[in-house]
């Protein structure tokens, strides 16, 4: 039987303000990337945030950002490889600390926004980034976009990676996303984004935009927690891969 | 033989800022307090500090406090219990990733100014404290202000503690601090405050300015890292103390 | 005729972070208290909040608040009265500048929070805040809690100041508000808080919890911009007040 | 006579962190550019700062950085022009603020680190500059590298502008500075960085590496404030100037 993961950002509130709708989405994800407090989250969401994956009984990985709060971490950020290693061992480890203490464990990392986008293509802040993951915990897994960097360092420095899948993006011949500035970037119905997903899963490849197959291993999906339709999709999308002999279940 | 920790707060620099004189410092002391970020201290400075306490052979401890960083740590406020657990939980997390990542690891605890302070005096905020630092790791040595709540509240718990007394500092009838407000809060002798120590360590008990002696279990003196005098002061005592039968050691 | 100023704070916003419904609650009120970025807001928020309150007519303030973001400015913090009065005239010039821009002014400031709180009781406090409008421009208007230190150090210095009332908090025999701690704190129905501040208004009075008169003079309504009931409220105050025969227009 | 301005940035410190030697440099300098509260200051050391100046006659100018303290607002950032143009006005209204408040005013802008870098180059960004410093208001000095970006930006929008020369950098053929990375990038003796600056006031160009001449109007020199040896090279500087018939003096 074919498998599949659908992984969320979730614990993305902070302070007084509210983002997404954490509870009601872990229904239907396998993995949940908790925000850790530079990009997102504080140490009090990220608690109730591990508490509430805990309790749904979902996979809990890191999910760390660029120190940019009021930019969400979206922001490309000329920072040093070795500053990079050192937030992502930082951020880790303070996610680490609530599982421990609520008695769950980290299991993988999957960075955030502009930072999970530079090291996409940056093979040096790809390496650093992997040697934090691996130097706190070998056994973590990492999860980047299928076909980057990030996984390319993953696999060398002896870390198990999981390839990750957009539903609702379209792929360009090279197996890069189609930039969000060009047209036809996005696939507009959940209906179209999920058979995209299916083709990834059960055939291996993904349709681009230049009409040709690209050969895609996927692991993971990623699954927006954020927004009106948010939920309705990670439903819908939930039950049709359950009910198309695809098995959502967590990568490991 | 007499036994004496001598602690310091370390990791104190933060981006372009350098505060304090670590290297030097390290040659002194026994156990070292290594700010988390939040006070003070940045993830790449946590990283080179805990480098730093590896290779000279200190024992290493979290130094987590408030978040205000332009007011370092030193202001009160008015935090709920629960954030102050969280925001313990998160820091301490953060830098036991770095001793994991460089093989070694954190073993105790001490709250920063403001947080430190107030611990001592607000058995709720020292129990969340206390609560947060035995959820992460048992085994840590809570280290708080002798006979303060913060103590009371990690023997409470389970938690190995270790008193903290102070060489320049000059003590109450009831063992509090003379309140730096008043005439003769400081001792202004390099030579009268380790004669304090020695008293302390000795005798189980500090000379009061009521002319009492205040029975007291010391184990650990807190040694400043910053200002002109602190490196001079940090071998000064370290000598003395050697010479007088007491051996410097980090508490366990 | 009876006059009334109905305010409310405002570009609360941050980032990716969305508070309140700023362009919908500015059709019922006369003065918008602006966040300045320490609790909340940020440069960019600032901008629309104050294109916005131009654009409908509504008085602007500057809402500044201690720089404690993750607790939303609302936890006291023992800032120095120095530290205070820079952080006022900061946030204040920081919304000036936008007001220059866009074509407006800055009319009012009004503390948030914790600082509006704190400065009620501590007179050297309000003292420095006071001292910072007032070096600024003082041609500025402040708010503060009617009978508050806020209001006797503006008044000493030569502001102009404008008694703030609350419409859903009760008042105590000595013109403070029920702590919220204490029962029948909050007035539960809007009809009792329209009523509360039509007596106030009219009568120059208000009804304690002790069945005795506080005199008042009050100038100001603290209007609530966030949550699901605040616009229905804001709209059946406004129209109520007005079939009242008193104006609600801006306090200058 | 030959005229020049020596500008520094100043008002670097932060919090408990002290930077640069702001009294002792401003006796040399005659333009300062003050620090807001981004990339460093803060607002006590702002109107610490703003009254050294004024005590010292050195003009006032606004140095606005990018939000990244950690990175002293040096890593360059994909900030979009909107928010630029926002981060600048809300900086140098906080500082015309404290000029208010003090009796002083602010006379001219000039972006720090990575914004001032990134405007040197990119239009879009440096159009959104030069449109915040003009809507708060025109009559500022815009300070900019020599034949930047932002310096054709500043001069289409109306504003008075100052080419920005450096001591202690080489230049390249077409008029950019060296990169750092590459050999030679840096003047290496004081005697040397003055003759450059002589040879750019009186004759009005800078001899390349290429060992071309190229033409330059130089209105003041970058001095920098921090480092041992920052202080002895303002007073050489401006007492060779000075003995060499140019006139040590604010640009205007």
């Amino acid at each position: 039987m074919y498998q599949i993961d659908l992984n969320c950002d979730l614990g993305e509130s902070f302070g007084a303000y509210t983002l997404g709708n954490d509870a009601a989405i872990l229904d239907y994800v396998t993995s949940a990337n908790i925000a850790c407090g530079f990009h997102a989250g504080d140490p009090t969401v990220m608690k109730k945030t591990v508490e509430l994956a805990l309790e749904k009984e979902v996979k809990i990985g890191a999910h760390p950002g660029l120190p940019d709060l009021v930019g969400f971490g979206r922001r490309n950020m000329a920072i040093a490889p070795e500053d990079a290693k050192n937030i992502v061992i930082y951020q880790l480890g303070a996610l680490q600390a609530f599982t421990k203490a609520l008695g769950g464990q980290v299991e993988h990392v999957k960075p955030h926004g502009a930072l999970y986008n530079m090291a996409a293509k940056d093979a040096r802040l790809a390496e650093a980034i992997a040697e934090a993951v691996y130097a706190v915990d070998p056994s973590l897994v990492l999860y980047g976009l299928a076909g980057s960097e990030l996984i390319t360092a993953g696999k060398r420095i002896g870390l198990q990676t999981a390839n990750e899948v957009f539903a609702d993006r379209t792929y360009q011949q090279d197996g890069s996303l189609t930039p969000r500035t060009q047209p036809h970037a996005m696939i507009e119905t959940d209906e179209e984004a999920v058979r995209q997903v299916m083709i990834m899963v059960k055939e291996g490849h993904v349709q681009t935009q230049q009409q040709t197959n690209f050969a895609l291993d996927a692991h993971t999906v990623c699954i927006h927690g954020d927004g009106a339709h948010a939920l309705t999709f990670a439903k819908y999308i939930h039950e049709t891969l359950t009910n198309n002999q695809i098995d959502v279940t967590a990568y490991r």
